[in-house]
C-alpha cells in the first residue's frame, strides 16, 4: 500500500496536528464535512485582512479587485466541471441549489407528470420534490434499489423508458453508503423523454471530479464544504438555456436589472439567481481549493483513497456481525455497517473515545433506512487525506468496542 | 473631537495596514460591507485550523463541539437583541432573510391586502414583496417620503391607521442615505390594525444596537458582514408565535422530523427554516464580532460615528455645488450627495486615484432615486473603526477632485 500521496498532502491539513480527548483525530466523517488544507484557510484570512470588500458594488480599487477574484472562481470551477461560467451559480449550499432547482422546476410540471427519485436520495434530495409534487400535483416515482441498497441499473434503464418523467434527480454518490451511481447511463436512458435530469454532486464533486458535459445532465449541484471548500457555500450548473428559463426564485439586490414600484425587470442567469451579497470570503476560499485539487494527480489520489477503502472493507470483513450496506464495488469510499443488533449510536458513542470521528445515525436519508429494514448506521467516510494509521486505529478501537460490548 | 476609541480600535482591523494602489485605504464603504477585526479573522482560522466539523449531525467530539459553539452563537445574538435565541434563525444573509418572511407571509395575503413599504427601501425588500404580491393579489402602498428623502412620521402614522396594512416592512436605517426611521413610533401605529411588522435591520444591528423587545417589532433582518461578522450568513428574529407558524420555506437535512416517501414532518422553528449544513464558520466568526461589540462602550463608539459625520456634513457643506440628501439629524453616519450635474460615477472614479473607496450609483435602492429625481449619488458610509484623518482625506481628495472637472 502506497501511502506517499497521502503523507506529503496530510501535512497541508492542520486538524491532523491537533489533539481531540488527548488523542491525534481520527477522522473518518468526510461525507459530512472535509477538512481543509492550509492554502484554503490562508486565502479566507488574507481576504478578510487586505482584500475586503463587496462585490458587483463599488468601483473602487479594493470592491473591483474582490469581484475579479470572485468571478475568476466561477471560471475556475466551470474549468473543472468542463462547462461555461455563465451556467455556474452560487448559493449557500447543495440543499439551497435543489430547493432553487425544484422550485423553478415545478412551473413545467402539471398533474400526473412524474419526478423521479431514487431510494437513496438525501432527504435534501426529497423534501423539496415532495413540495413541487404537492404544489403541482405531480408524483413521485422511484428507481429500484436492492436489498442491499444497490441501484438496479438494467431494471432502472427500462423504468425510465416506461415512466418518461419529467424530472429525474438522483445522487451521484449515496452520502449514506458511498454507491456510485452510474447516472450517466441513467441520463442517457432519459434523452429520448425529454426528461430534465438533475444531479446531487454532494459526494462527487470531490471524490470523483467529474466532467458533466460528459455527464450530459441538465443540473448538478454541490457544497464547497464537501469539497475542501468554506461553509455556507455551494452552487449549481445548468444548462444553460435551461437555467435561464428557470423563474426567479429568491430576489433583492444585484439579480435585477430595473427596479421600480410598477413593476421589475431581472437580469439573465447566473445574476438573476443570486440576489444579495454573496458569501465572498467563501468563494476566495474554494477557488483555493479547487487550486489545492487541480495541483493534485486526481488518478493518484482516487487509487489511494480505494485502496484505503479495500483495506478497511477487508479488516472489517474479518469482524465476525459486521453487516456492511450498499455497493463496495463502486464505491467513493464510505463504508456504512451495524454490528449484530447493537445500537448505532453506542457503538459511535465508544468509537469516540478512541479518538475515532465517525458518524451514526440515518445520514438524512430516513427512506434509504426503512428500505433496508435499519434504523441507522455507523458510516466511515474516506478522503484523500486519510492513511493506512486511520485504518488501522479505526479497526483497533472498532474490536476493543465489540469486545467491551460482548462482555 | 476626541479620536481616542478610534486609534485604539483601529489596530484590531488589519486592513488598515494594507495600501490600495500605493496609497493607504481610506475606507468609506462599510454601508456596503464592514471591515473585520483580528479576533473575527483569527476565530474563523481557528474553527477550520481545529475543530472543523459538521453541526447537529454527529456524536464525536469534534461534531459535538463545534455544535456547542455554533449554538452558543445563537444564545449570545439572542442577548445582543434581548430576545429568545429560539426566534433567531441562521440564513445566508438578510436578502435570504425578507425572502424567507415575504415568502411565508404570502400564505396569510389575500386579494387587496395592503403590504406597506416606504420608497427608502432596498430592493431586497422590494422584489420579494412584489412576488409576494403577484401570487396573493395583494397591493403594495408606500409610506410617505419628502422630496429630501425623509419619511414624514405624521402622515405615515395616520397612513398606516387608515390603511390598516397586514404586513409594513420598512428598513431601520436607508442604506442609501443613512436616514434612521423611527420604527418604533411606526409599529406602534401599527399594533390596533394587526399589521405584522418587519423591520430591515442591515444598516441598524452594527449602528444602533437595537433592543427589539422595545421596538416591539415581529420580524428583523440582518447580514452578519455587515456588523463586522463574515460573508455568507445573515439570520433573522421572529416573535416565536409568528415565526412558528410560517410554513416551511427551504427544504432538507436536519429540519424535518421524519421523511417518508408517504409524507413528511417538520422540526419547529427555528431549526425548520435551517435545512443543510450552515455557515458554520460563518456563525463562529459573527460569535467573535458579537464578542468585540460587546466589550466595547457602544455609546462611545456611536458618539464617535457621529461627530466623525457631523464633521464630514460641516465640511461637505462648505464646498460649492454639494448637494446632499436624506435626514442629517438623524442618520448612522452616511452621506448620500451629489456634485452639480456631474456623473457620480466619474466623481467616485477620480476619488479612487486617492485612495478613497467610496460607492457611487443607485445603492440598490432605484425607486428612492427615481423619488428624488436622480439616477445615483456618491456615499461615503461611516463606522466606528473611521477617524478624522479618513474625513480629511476624502475633503481634499473631493476638493482635489472637483478642481480637476472644473478646469
Amino acid at each position: 500500500m502506497n501511502d506517499n500521496p497521502c503523507t506529503q498532502i496530510r501535512h497541508d491539513f492542520p486538524i491532523f496536528e491537533v489533539s481531540v480527548d488527548d488523542q491525534p483525530l481520527c477522522y473518518l466523517d468526510s461525507a459530512a464535512t472535509t477538512q481543509k488544507p492550509n492554502q484554503v484557510i490562508q486565502a479566507v484570512k488574507d481576504f478578510y485582512q487586505s482584500q475586503n470588500a463587496n462585490v458587483h458594488r463599488g468601483l473602487h480599487t479594493l470592491s473591483e479587485q474582490a469581484t475579479t477574484a470572485y468571478e475568476a472562481v466561477r471560471r475556475k470551477l466551470a474549468q473543472f466541471l468542463n462547462v461555461q461560467s455563465r451556467e455556474i451559480v452560487w448559493t449557500s449550499g447543495a440543499t439551497a441549489s435543489l430547493n432553487l432547482i425544484a422550485y423553478g422546476l415545478s412551473d413545467s410540471l402539471k398533474k400526473d407528470d412524474v419526478i423521479l427519485l431514487s431510494p437513496l436520495e438525501h432527504h435534501a434530495n426529497i423534501v423539496p420534490w415532495q413540495l413541487a409534487a404537492k404544489r403541482t400535483g405531480a408524483r413521485i416515482e422511484l428507481l429500484p434499489v436492492d436489498a442491499q441498497g444497490i441501484l438496479q441499473l438494467e431494471q432502472a434503464k427500462a423504468l425510465i423508458e416506461n415512466l418518461k418523467p419529467k424530472v429525474m434527480s438522483i445522487c451521484h454518490a449515496s452520502n449514506a453508503l458511498g454507491n456510485i451511481n452510474d447516472v450517466a447511463a441513467l441520463i442517457a436512458s432519459s434523452k429520448s423523454s425529454g426528461t430534465v435530469t438533475v444531479i446531487d454532486g454532494a459526494q462527487s464533486l470531490l471524490h470523483l471530479r467529474p466532467d458533466l458535459q460528459q455527464l450530459d445532465c441538465d443540473f448538478y449541484v454541490f457544497s464547497a464544504h464537501k469539497a475542501l471548500g468554506p461553509t455556507g457555500l455551494g452552487g449549481l450548473y445548468g444548462r444553460y438555456e435551461l437555467l435561464n428559463a428557470l423563474p426567479v426564485y429568491q430576489s433583492g439586490g444585484e439579480m435585477i436589472d430595473t427596479v421600480s414600484f410598477s413593476g421589475t425587470t431581472f437580469r439573465p442567469a447566473p445574476e438573476k439567481f443570486e440576489p444579495g451579497t454573496p458569501n465572498i470570503a467563501g468563494v476566495i476560499g474554494f477557488g483555493a481549493a479547487l487550486d489545492y485539487l487541480a495541483a493534485q494527480d486526481h488518478d493518484a489520489l482516487f487509487q489511494h483513497e480505494q485502496s484505503l477503502y479495500q483495506s478497511l472493507l477487508q479488516q472489517l470483513s474479518g469482524i465476525d456481525g459486521i453487516r456492511i450496506w450498499g455497493d463496495t464495488a463502486n464505491n467513493v469510499g464510505t463504508v456504512s455497517f451495524n454490528y449484530k443488533n447493537e445500537h448505532h449510536y453506542d457503538l459511535a458513542t465508544l468509537l469516540n473515545t478512541h479518538g475515532i470521528a465517525v458518524r451514526s445515525g440515518h445520514h438524512c436519508t430516513q427512506p434509504l433506512m426503512a428500505h433496508l429494514g435499519i434504523e441507522g448506521t455507523i458510516r466511515a467516510s474516506l478522503a484523500f487525506y486519510n492513511n493506512q494509521q486511520d485504518i488501522s486505529r479505526f479497526i483497533a478501537a472498532l474490536k476493543d468496542t465489540i469486545s467491551l460490548l460482548e462482555e
